[in-house]
Order: structure tokens, then C-alpha cells, then sequence
């Protein structure tokens, strides 16, 4: 079974002095590699990269060139997870689709940053599920699932348990004009899930062991049934 | 002034086996360079790429791997136009973005198919546009703007001459299911447009003088209010 | 034992508006496989090569840009085989001699398109065949072999069992001025065949099974003795 | 007029936390390049590679890794310069020696992080220096010249206005086993330094305008003699 | 006007210890260059291929590698040349049509050593002529141009002024097995002559001046009518 | 067990019209193989890279083209190399970083060339050692290990069986201006080994045997104590 994993780079790379710790899920791709899952990993660029962007574009920089600085930030996280993980990691981190059929080829846990300007992190993720022929995707965030409105302003707020495409592209929508804040997945990302049928789950990724129980079934976040 | 076109696949390449003509653009770009325009083109893939990914998928090809051989065919024709532009074109036709910025520093007109599985040549264009600091971008089709409904079926449909980024995400939205087939641009090329302020217009492209008069600023089909 | 196929690209390709069909080969090259053959494919552009090129010549597109351009719709055919095939295939298509290195230490069948201009597919396949140390070059045409004469025009024409590079060298010579419609090997492919020494048996490839009566050594088409 | 200088990491990307601030080296840039120089730039990794690199190996990176993440981050910072010059500035960062003589080719500013492991970024300015026909080339640092011993703990150490590259190995040397502390330039800097006979002068790079001073040629810094 | 030149390996790199003299081409090419000619140039690999050629074939090295082994010569070789011309070349030696499609946009002199196995240097030659937009292609050898038979042994050997592609073909045919030692052009090389129109010449290149005689279209060897 | 092997390009290629001789090495190779062990080589230029960089130099070549010069022949007899071991070796020869990852991850007998210029090839080897995480890395020349002084000049040269990183530095300044001749490592070489900790044995190569008795643990040569 081929499992891929987007790791909110929130998650991995809070701010940028803290002390990035890789260790959790470092231990986690070992025990599935060693349980025979194929592993495939969408890292972002979590602070560093919005801080880096922000210096490109007080410096004039267009958007595509904003997006291209923060797919690198997030390709450098990759590598940081490719050597954390070491020799169960392809050891080059794929900037094109056919550079990432050769990772695929290697038969080792592929690692993403970004491809392209104008292609969020989610959308890279349903990419590489389908390529790699996943059986799930998980989407770590930190929250714990899709909520019918924003759990940090609504305390009425409930999880969804299960949500299909069409649901959950109307309870994004609803979140409206504060998309950048509570952008669970993007539209192109939904599309790919659904045209994919690729089962996905949202879930807290603070704790690596949530994306073990998801991957087992249990139950936790917010299945998407496509 | 930079301008970038977005020539939809269904004007140039409209069938199997019609013979392509690509002399009115190529007529139009020769003119606007001589008029010390920089030109830079997004070329879909038309007729031939649905056909390709339609016989990919019938042998079980993932949707990316589809994805993937559409922008191939959307590549082949681009270097098409670019052997029918001679030398005023880019001759090769990047696939990536680091490629993209090689070409642009030829100073020649560039020319793309598409980058990566995933994005739509509308968000490719949108893209291009914001890379090479376009002023303009007109994004051709076979209808003649934006209108409050799909004027092949409602004949009160009402063309816009001006719309805002959230009023088309709305007018979008209402066209509901038949997205497939009425998609003026999709979510991330809206957002593109949004984020990057750069004025669009949706024209009819079968006439490519269409696109001379939006370039020119005349009235004609609708302008996207950044 | 390693062999290598070309599949002429007016076998699976014949028209524009036809539907292709891919799955004599994927059955063929999926059995090969499944015996323990290492299997090299070329597959050819076709009439969609033919339909693009004469579009870039009618453009004025120079001679090794139309070659260019059949290439490119050579590996677009390549690459629906690879994704027909699945996860037997390499899934990128070399377009270069070191990029053909990587695809062979993949272990999997590896599809070329072809390489450069001024490159025969058959010039191609008998590259491909060098390098990958195959024992076998079967080459797939729509007749039944070699002929003493066009057997189209003339009746009494017989069909060579056997024939020396140097035999053969003849009869294309007589073929003469309508080199292009009867050449079934360029004198660069009888070059490269002369010096590796590779068995190469020219057979009717409409049937995907004749492909497997030569690889078992059946008294079919016409064998080049090196 | 040609001119190399290598911007310390350590002056741009003093620590994780700042604003980043590239303003007097964009205006220097801009006014050299006003004046008819070619400007060649390597922008060093600072604090953000430090922290990257002691990540790595904090997780058991071997250092030819570790150097590798140093570099991306080091390209990374040189991305975000050339976004900040804008259009004077070439727009892809080369990672090897063949992508450097295409930088080269368009005439821009070219900058660049690194380029392989085991190189340093001094190295790397001494090979661009070569490479680009460099007159001089300027070696910013945090201090304001070569001195006879560290002036931050020998009040009476005295800054050579001039020295040879044969004196200056003698005066590292000497430095000896706080290498890592006070190392100006590396032995291959140093070689390279030598044997292309560039002049090189070594100022405090945290003014700008000393830099311009250098160029002008004002008594500054510390000029080795080639 | 823009000219293709071909200059044989054997002229420049007659043996492995004699000392290279590139000189008298490397003023031909300034000149040219001076007088406005567009100029291209492939260099043969000479001694050093043949004799890393035959180490590898003595090891057991397939023949396509042999071929790759000796293109890598012909591209150090062309390295060489682009070094001793300084900045009138383009830096870097393309191996492949889409690297050489970036080499024409630089504008400078382009250096090729040789694509793909399977391609003689006279095809390459004649790709470099079409893609360059060439109106003449110089292909210098070590005799003064086509004989009716081979000079060397035929003192009744008459020399061809004019000879169309045609009569050549079979100039080439009756030379029979010798055909390794007496091959002017080989059957692509002529193909690709004739389906482009390039005028070429044949000359004895051993004097750099016979090459600006024959672009000033002064009678000198034998000229090949398209 | 894995181990990086540096050959000297002065044992393998010592002359220009010597008949290369690298039977020794590829029997080595393949035993070393059988016996399980990791492989990684780097070959050196030897006499034909010295002859192409006089060359250069001679029509002036800035220092770093003439390096870049120097490894293409290096690289050269890298794929001379690979070709002899035939399918235990990776067919492709890296020239950066990333490439270098790649091979790698091909599980077979890399062999590099020469990365970029600036770097010897020694530095190469160290980098090489540690990217494939080797436990011994064995240099050969032509002497038998290091001496207190040039054994060729002083009859009194003792050799050390083993020594220090520190030691080896003073023992190599001692050297002096004689550096060229004398250059066992150089200081990047030298500091690559002491951060990575790994064993190095300097040998004499020519005797491809001492390879072997130094893998087993034989008194032989000088040993590098980390």
C-alpha cells in the first residue's frame, strides 16, 4: 500500500529560530517503510519560506518570482528530511514531473518541496498520490479535521467526520474572504482528489502518531470521500 | 509594453484533421513586435491533446501521467508556432520555470505549453504574465466575454464589459456542475489575476485582430478589473 | 536474453482520426516480460508525425526543426505506451544518449521516441539495441519482409528468408528514387547493424504476435544476417 | 571593466530573526552597472545556512550533505538578490560550471551561491573572477582588512595595506588552529588567487561604499598582490 | 550571411603527440566574424577519438558507446576551440538540438563536437547548417575536393568542379568497401544536403585560406549542387 | 563495506601514445564486487588532461576553463573506465552534486571524473567517500606513501606508516614551493578527510593489488589517522 503525506511546513518549521525538530516524523517513515508502505512526502516551507518571500516582494519582486523563493525554501526542508531520513530517502529532491518519475523509479521514500509557481503545496501532494499510485493521502494541518466554521471563532463549531468534494468546496467557500488564513485545500487540490478518487484525511499533524491512526483507519479528522 | 496571450487550444488546433491554420497569429505577433511590443504566448493543446489523454486513460494511465501528455501535445504545438514564427521566437520551449526565465533573458517571443500536471493554461498564463511583467494579458476563446450565464443557453445572458475578480469567481460558481465546459478561467488563474493586479481580458479569439483591438484598448469583450 | 522492438508509428498511429490501439503491443511486450526477456522499444511517430511536420514545413519551418518536431510526436507516442504499460515501463522517456543510460539501470522497458534530427527511428532502434545489449532487433513494417522488388507493383517480387547487410544495401539501392516510400531500413540502421553484429529480422508487425514467432526463431519475415 | 565581489553571507544574513536588508548592495549594483562595469556577485549562506547545516547534522547528514544544504541556501540568498536587482540581474542562479557560461552569455549580473560541496564560497568568487575576465575582485567581510594577528585580541596588530599571496598563506597559517574563526580566504581561494593574478582586495564589506571605494581605487582594505 | 564549417578532426588533431595548432582556424573565424559572417563550426574528434575508440573497443565497449566515447573527444576539442576564440564564441558546447537552439540565441560563434551516436560529424554538420540557417556549408578534408576516383591511387583521378547529390551518391557507392577510408559524406550527410538546398563545398582544409576562398566563391574544389 | 578508490590519472594514462592499459584496475573491481563491497572511484586526467590544459593555456584559456578542460578528460577516462567494467559500473558519469546522487542510487560502481573547476581531484574523492558514506577511502600515486621528505631527492626520506591530518598539513608545507611535484593532498582534501573522519591510505597504485592488500588491512603505505 503507497500512502502520500503532506507535512504542513507549520509544522515541521514553526519560526525561525525555534529548533526544528524532524525527529517525530523521521520516526514515523521509518516504522511505515519498515511496515512495507510506500511512503511518499509533500514537505512546505513553513516560516522561513513567508519570511523569505516577504523580503522578495518588499523588494519588487513579482508573485511567480515570491512563489518560485518559497518552492525553494520548501525543497531545502525537503532535503533537510531526505538527510534526516538517510538511506530510505531518494536522495535528490525531484523540481519537475519527470525528474519525479526518476525518484519514483528509485523505489525509495520520495520527498517534495514545490514544482511550480502558482501551484500550492496541497495541489503538489494530489499530484504525487496519483503518480505514485497512493491508496490514501493525509493532509496534516493543526487542526484536527474540517470544522462547519472556524473552530478558533465558533465555539458551535463541529468536526466533520466524513465530507465529500462538493461539501467540502461549499464550506471553503463559506470561509470566504479570509481564505489565506483557513485554507484547508485549495480548489485545485480538491479537483485532483476528486477527478484522482483518491481517499484523503485531514488531520493534526502535531503529533506524527495521528497520521500512524489515519493510515490504519482509525477514526480521526476528516475523511474526504471523493 | 509586455503582453501575454493566451491562445486557446480549440481555436488553433480545433480537430484531428482539419489543417491548422496558424497564419492570423502569426500575422498579429509579427505585427505587434514590429510595433515594439514584448509578446509572450500561452498555446493550449486543443483537439489533440484531448485525444491523447483520452486514449491514456482508456489504458489506465493515471490522471497526472494524462495531465502530463496533455501539455506535451500543448508543448509540440507551441514549438509549431515557434518554427512558424522563425526567428523572432524563442526556439525552444521551456518546461519549467528556471527554463522560463532563460528564455525571457533571449528577449525573443516566448512561448509555452504548459509547466506541470495540475495547472491549467490559464494559470500558466497568468504565470507568464506576472514573469515577464506583462501589463496585459488577453485570454482568448470561442464565446466573446464573460456573461451573467452561458449565452448558448440563456438568451437574456448579459455580457459583461467589466467584472471584478470576485464578481467572475461568483459567475463561476453559478455555472455549478458544467464547470468542464463553460470554464472561462479556473480558480487559480483568478487568483493569479487577483494577487498580481495585472488587467485580463476575455475576447473572442477566432478573429485574432480581436486581440490587436484589446491590446489597443477598444471596447471589446470583457476586461477583468484587478 | 534482451531484444529490442521497433514499432512503426504507421502501425499503432496509422491516421489522425482513428482510435489507437495499444493493446496487441502491452499484451506482447507484458508476456515478453513475464518470460524473463529484457525488452527496448522504439516506437515511431506516425501519421500525427506526418500531419506536424508538413504543418511546420508549410510555415516554413527548416528541415531539421520538422525533424524536431516528428521527435517530439514520436516521444508523445513513447509516452502513451509507458503509460499504457504501467509500472513495467520506464516512466520518462529518454530524449538523449546519457538520459538513455539512466533509463536502462532502471531494470524496466525502456521507450524511445528517437534522439536527434537527422535520425532515423531505425537508426534509433539500432542504437538502442547496442546499448542495451540486445541479441535480437526485430523491425516492425507493414509488409511481410524484404522483397526482391516492391511487392505492391510487382507481382513476381519474392520475399529473402535471409538476406547480408550487403544484399540488402543493394536492393534499397534499386528501390531508387522512391526511397521514401519503400525504405525499410536507412543506410545509417544497415551501418549500425553491420557493426554490432545484432540479428535483425524485418517483419508484418500488424500482428503483435508475428513479434513473438521471431523472437522464438520462427521462419518469418526476412532475417539480415550481419 | 569587470568586477567580482563576493557579499559575506555574514553581512547580508547576519541571523535567522533580522530583516534582511539587501538596499546598499541593490544601489551599488545599480550604480556600478550605471557606470558601464560587468558586475559579478557570490552571495554567501550567513547565519540562515548555519542553522540549516547544524539541523543536518544534528540528524547524521554527512558533511559533503551538509555543504550541499549550505549551498541551496546559499543560492537561495543569491535568488532573492537577483530578484531584488530586477531586470539588470541574470534570473536563474547557475549550480554548475556550464549554467555559469550561460549566465555569462546574456550579459546581466550574474550571481551566484555555490557551486559544489567541498568548495568555498571564496573559492567559488575566485573561479567567477576567472571565468568572467574579472579585473578585481572585492572580498567583503566583517572586518576591515588583512592584519598581522586577530585585531579583536591583539590590540597591536597591524593591517597590511598590501601583501602577497605567498605572505598572506604565512599570516592564515600562522592563525592556525582557530582557522574556522578568522579564515579570510581558504588555501584554494588563495591558489586561485595566484595563479589567474587577480587583484583582490579584502575590505569591510558592512558599508557598501567601501566597496565602490575599492573599485575607484582608494587606499582600503587590504590588496593581495597576485 | 551565416556559414557552416566542418573542420575534420584530422587537420586539427592529426595525432595524439604532435603539438595542436589551432591558430590558423581561430584567425579564419575572427575575420569572418569581423566581416559579419554568422559562423558555425563542428569540430571532428581526430586522433584522440580514434585512439580512446579503440582502447574501449579493445575493453569490450558496445559500439554505440564507442561512438559516445568519441563524441565526448570531438566536444573537448570543440571546447578547446571555443577557449582559444575568446568571447566571440559561445562558452559552451551544446550536445544536444535543444542546448543548441540556446547556443544560435546567444548570437556568438556556436561549437559543436557531435550529438548522438549513430550521427557522423558530416550529419551533424549539415543539422547545424539548417537549424543555423547556413547558405553555405565548408566541408574540409584533406584533399582538394571529389574525384572520380580515389586520387591516391588513380593518377587519372579527375576532380569535380560541380557535382549534384545525385552523381555523388554514386561517386560514394563505387568507392565500395573502402568506404572507411574515402568517406567524404556519408548517405545521411547527403540526404540532409539535399532536402535543404544547402550549397556546400568540399575543400582541402589544411590551409584555413582555401575556407575564405570558398565563402568568397572562388573556384576551389568541388561544390555540390543541391 | 564501502570504499572510494582515487586512481591516479598519472597510473592510468601516463603518456599520450602509451596503449592504455586498465586491465588491472578492472579486475580489481570486479573481485572487490563479488566480494560484496561498495565501490566509488574518481579517475584523474593523467597525461592527456595536462596536454589539453597546455593547449588551452597556450591560445588563452582564463585558468578556470582550462580546470573545466582538464576535467571533460577526466571524465572522459571515467566513461573509458565505465565502459571496461561494463555492467557493474553506472553508465553515466556525473558532473555535479545531484548527478552524483543519482548514480548513487543505481547500487553499482560509480565513477567520477572531476566535478567543477577550482576542486582537485582528491577533494573530489573525499566528497565522493562521504556522500557514499565509505569507511576507507584509498589514494594512489606512484610512490608508496607519504615521507618525511621527497624520497627521489633525500636518500634519508623515511616513510610514516601512519599520520595525522595535522601532521600531513606540516609535512606538505614543507613541501614548498614544490607543491606541484609533490602534491599528495591538497588543503581541501586534506580538511574534507579530517571532518568526515575517514581512513585514508596513500598508496602506490601502480600495482593495482597494493588496492586490495590495503582494503584487507595490510601494512602498506601511510595511513591518515582522522
Amino acid at each position: 500500500m503507497n500512502v502520500t503525506i503532506k507535512i504542513s511546513g507549520h509544522i515541521l518549521f514553526p519560526s525561525l529560530d525555534s529548533q526544528y525538530d524532524l525527529s517525530g516524523y523521521v520516526d514515523l517513515v521509518r516504522r511505515l517503510k519498515a511496515d512495507g508502505y510506500g511512503v511518499y512526502l509533500v514537505v512546505g516551507g513553513g516560516e522561513p519560506a513567508r519570511y523569505y518571500i516577504k523580503t522578495a516582494r518588499r523588494y519588487g519582486a513579482d508573485e511567480s518570482t515570491c512563489d518560485q523563493i518559497g518552492i525553494t525554501v520548501a525543497c531545502l526542508n525537503a532535503k533537510l528530511m531526505a538527510a534526516a531520513l538517510g538511506d530510505i530517502a531518494c536522495p535528490f529532491i525531484p523540481t519537475n514531473f519527470d525528474d519525479l518519475d526518476r525518484a519514483i523509479a528509485t523505489g525509495k521514500v520520495v520527498i517534495l518541496g514545490g514544482l511550480q509557481p502558482g501551484q500550492s503545496t496541497n495541489a503538489v501532494a494530489g499530484v504525487l498520490a496519483e503518480r505514485s499510485r497512493s491508496d490514501l493521502l493525509v493532509n496534516t494541518t493543526t487542526v484536527d479535521g474540517v470544522y462547519t466554521n472556524d473552530p478558533r471563532k465558533d465555539p458551535s463549531a463541529r468536526r466533520f467526520s466524513e465530507i465529500t468534494t462538493e461539501e467540502l468546496a461549499k464550506v471553503l467557500d463559506n470561509a470566504g474572504t479570509k481564505a489565506g488564513e483557513y485554507a484547508l485545500l485549495d480548489p485545485v487540490a480538491l479537483k485532483i482528489i476528486k477527478r484522482s478518487k483518491i481517499t484523503t484525511k485531514i488531520i493534526d499533524g502535531r503529533d506524527p502518531m495521528n497520521v500512524l491512526s489515519a493510515i490504519r483507519g482509525d477514526a480521526i479528522g476528516t475523511t474526504i470521500v471523493p
